[in-house]
């Protein structure tokens, strides 16, 4: 689906009392010596590496992200692009449905950003990585999914208020992708294509 | 080096004033409505991808990461380890260092935390890339290099308060280390290690 992205009037705020990040500080003794550390209750989420067999494609999701938007609006002026807060990452969400298994997680997060109804038994288990080990430490569980149209349920984009952008990378230019910095993306992306390319083509 | 890993008494306390996580609202205006999103404004790094070419190994770091002892600790009960708050990582650090060229920290970084000295013209860069970019997206630069004996300055293990172990990964393990979950790791090691295979072995 080619989400509308009209974003303006961006402000920020101070912000003492998140529901999403809560600041904890763990205390420890190490070697004998106390230290502190300061770190965050992030959740945990899947992430769904999806390829389209005959787009010879991989699906991913674009979006807006608020603190890639931050960060980059402290690098690059004058003239900030609302653009430069868009990143191109896997289908993914967090696990924060009490109850249902990851890859029951995944396969809706595949229907609601996507728009593709996957059978369980076709979402295989890669691996599972840390992400922000330094402050965050959450972890996410990676999926493999083959898909074509017979799957497709609807455009995609998100539930709620998500604006969503479901984007095809041609499986022959994914790996120049990669390596390109002018497309914002997530190192998690950057492997799963790796590990598509050797699990599936041996290079 | 073979860091002494000592770490006991572990506690969380509440954290209203940290130094390092600082959370913040983004308020902005999406096709007309009116949004919010709260996010932390972390500091971006650098990480190398060493390759020991006498030894044919990657050199990586372990160390403690309070974030992740803490997630690990919502979720194995009881009998905790501290075993498990420890990840494998590639050498990093975050670029704090105003003046300095990334790749000048990441010359550093490696001097400081695996003991060798390289040259800035033996360093090149791979790519960036962003982490969690739900709530922090700072971003990563990866460098590459190749080193060995001769570049050997010290035992490495980090500066101050750092406690770091300096691991060798056998690069024909180094495929199997990536997917296998007993080892906690960044998807940034993950795809460091394919792009080395894909770009100096075809494979």
């Amino acid at each position: 689906m080619m989400a509308l992205k009209e974003i303006s009037n961006i402000r920020f705020c101070s912000c003492h009392d998140s529901q999403y990040i809560k600041p904890k500080r763990m205390l420890f003794c190490e070697n004998g010596k106390e230290r502190s550390w300061d770190i965050i209750e992030a959740h945990d989420s899947v992430a769904i590496l999806l390829y389209h067999q005959p787009k010879d494609s991989f699906v991913m999701v674009k979006q807006f992200r608020p603190a890639v938007y931050l960060k980059e609006s402290t690098r690059k002026t004058p003239n900030l692009k609302v653009e430069l807060g868009y990143t191109f990452e896997l289908c993914a969400g967090i696990t924060d449905k009490a109850g249902k298994s990851l890859k029951k997680i995944a396969q809706e997060e595949i229907l609601e950003e996507c728009g593709y109804e996957i059978p369980l038994e076709n979402i295989h288990k890669i691996t599972e990585f840390y992400s922000s080990v330094g402050f965050a430490g959450s972890k996410q569980t990676l999926f493999f999914a083959t898909i074509d149209e017979s799957c497709r349920q609807n455009q995609g984009g998100g539930i709620d208020d998500e604006n969503i952008e479901v984007v095809f990378i041609p499986k022959t230019e994914a790996y120049d992708f990669i390596l390109n910095e002018s497309y914002p993306k997530t190192s998690g992306v950057m492997f799963a294509f790796l590990w598509f390319f050797k699990n599936f083509e041996g290079c």
